[in-house]
C-alpha cells in the first residue's frame, strides 16, 4: 500500500462539512467516492480535522492509503477530473507510512473573515460574515491579546455530549486582528481548537468590536468557562481553514 | 420627477449582461422591476454602459427617473429588499435632471484578473480566468506601454453589425499589469471601450506572458486594424467593471 498526503480546497457552501455521514453531502464522502473510482477499490480518506458544514477551506490536509494507481501528480489531476469543481486537491505527494494527518498536525491555523460594507457586495457574498456597521480594530486586538497563549477555552466551545470527558485547554500560538478596506480578517493559529471555537471567538472579538464587551471583558469570560457569557457563533461561511501545520513545516 | 444616481454591484454569472432583452435575465431588468415595485410605476435604468454576460461590476452607475418614493438612502435598501442577491444597490443618491449615466460619464476603469495557480482554487474560482501556467508580468509591462494613449484598437474589439460605421480610436488613461501572489491582475482606465476590448487586451497581454508574442508585437497588431492579429477574447469570469468616472469626482 502506498499512503499520499492532499492538500484540499474547498467551498464549503453546499456540503454538510467534512465528516461522512448517512444522507448529507460532505467532503470526505466525496473524496473517497472520486479517489474510489480512480484507484478501482474503496478507500478511506483520513483529514486533518472535521470543518462543519458551510466551512471553507484554502488547505485541508488528509491522507489516504491506496494499492497502486498513478503517481501523486498525475493521481491528483486524474481525481480531480471526478471531483464536483467546488472541491479540488491542490497537490499530492507520496509520504511514509508513519504519516496520519489528523495524529501527526501539530496545529492548524483559521481565518474568519468580517466585512462592514453598509450593502453587502454580491461579489465575495459568500466568503464572509456581513456586519454591516462600524468596528473598533483596536479594542478588538486588545481583547484578542487576552486570547493568546494557554487557556481553558470553554466558555468559547459549544459543549457536546462528553463535554465533560473532553479537557477544554488549548494553546492559541498567534491571534491577529487584521483591518482590511472592506472589514476585518481574524486569523488564529493554535495546536487545536474545540468546537466551534473559532467562530465563538470571532463572535466574542465582534461583541469587543461594536462596544458591547469590553477588552478586558474577555479575562471574565475566559474564567467563567461557561459558554453564555461569551458572543455569538458566527456563521460558518466566514471561517475558512487556512492550513494544518506539521512537525519541520 | 426626482432624478436618482445608483451605484449597483453585482455578480454576472447568472445573468445575460446588463442590458434588457427578451427571453433572458438581465441586470438591467431585474433593477427596473425592483424599482417599478418599490415606486409602483414602470422605470427605465439608464446604465453607463452595457456588461456583456457574465461580467462583474463592483460598482456600475446608473440613474433613473422615478415620481415620488422613498429618500435616496432608503430607497436603495428598499429596492435591495427586492432584488436578487447577486444584485445590489450599494448607494443611491438624488442628481440633478441634466445628470445622464452614459452620456455624463467621462470614463470607465476595469479589472481583468488571471490566477496562475496550478490547479483552480474551489474559492474564487468564478471570478477569475484561470490559465494554470506561469506568467511573465514584466513582459505584459512592457507590452502594456504600448497600448496607453489614444490609438486606433480596432485590433482589439469584436467587429459589430455596424463596425465600418463606428470610429475605432480610443484612449487608454492608464493601464497596470499587477503582480499577484496567486496570478496577475491588469488594471484599465480609459475614456471608453470598443465591444470585447478590455477581454481582448487581456487576452494580448496574456499572449505577451506566455511568450507567444513579444513585448512590441503589440505595436503591429495595433498597425495593423485586424482583430485576427490579437490574442483571443478571454472569457466574462475574469472581468470586471471597477467603476465609472464623472467630471469632478
Amino acid at each position: 500500500m502506498r499512503s499520499l498526503r492532499l492538500i484540499i480546497g474547498y467551498d464549503g457552501a453546499a456540503y454538510a462539512g467534512w465528516q461522512r455521514q448517512a444522507g448529507a453531502e460532505t467532503i470526505q464522502e466525496h473524496l473517497e467516492r472520486a479517489i474510489g473510482s480512480v484507484v478501482g477499490a474503496t478507500v478511506t480518506v483520513h483529514g486533518a480535522g472535521r470543518t462543519d458544514s458551510g466551512v471553507h477551506a484554502l488547505a485541508q490536509s488528509a491522507h489516504v492509503k491506496v494499492a497502486g494507481g498513478p503517481p501523486a501528480d498525475a493521481f491528483h489531476k486524474a481525481v480531480n477530473t471526478v471531483l464536483p469543481r467546488d472541491i479540488r486537491i491542490l497537490r499530492a505527494r507520496e509520504v511514509g507510512p508513519e504519516f496520519h494527518a489528523r495524529f501527526s498536525a501539530r496545529g492548524k491555523r483559521y481565518l474568519y473573515r468580517i466585512r462592514t460594507d453598509p450593502v453587502p457586495h454580491p461579489i465575495g457574498r459568500r466568503y464572509a460574515h456581513w456586519f454591516t456597521a462600524p468596528l473598533d480594530p483596536a479594542a478588538m486586538r486588545r481583547a484578542a491579546r487576552h486570547l493568546i497563549g494557554t487557556h481553558d477555552f470553554a466558555s468559547l466551545a459549544t459543549s457536546t455530549g462528553n463535554a465533560r470527558k473532553s479537557p477544554t485547554v488549548r494553546t492559541v500560538q498567534s491571534l491577529h486582528v487584521l483591518r482590511r478596506r472592506n472589514g476585518i480578517d481574524i486569523a488564529v493559529q493554535g495546536d487545536g481548537f474545540l468546537y466551534n471555537m473559532v467562530r465563538t471567538l470571532a463572535g466574542t472579538l465582534l461583541e469587543v468590536g461594536r462596544g458591547r464587551f469590553k477588552p478586558d471583558d474577555v479575562v471574565s469570560i475566559l474564567e467563567a468557562r461557561d459558554r453564555r457569557r461569551a458572543g455569538p457563533t458566527l456563521p460558518a461561511q466566514g471561517l475558512f481553514l487556512v492550513r494544518v501545520l506539521y512537525a519541520g513545516e
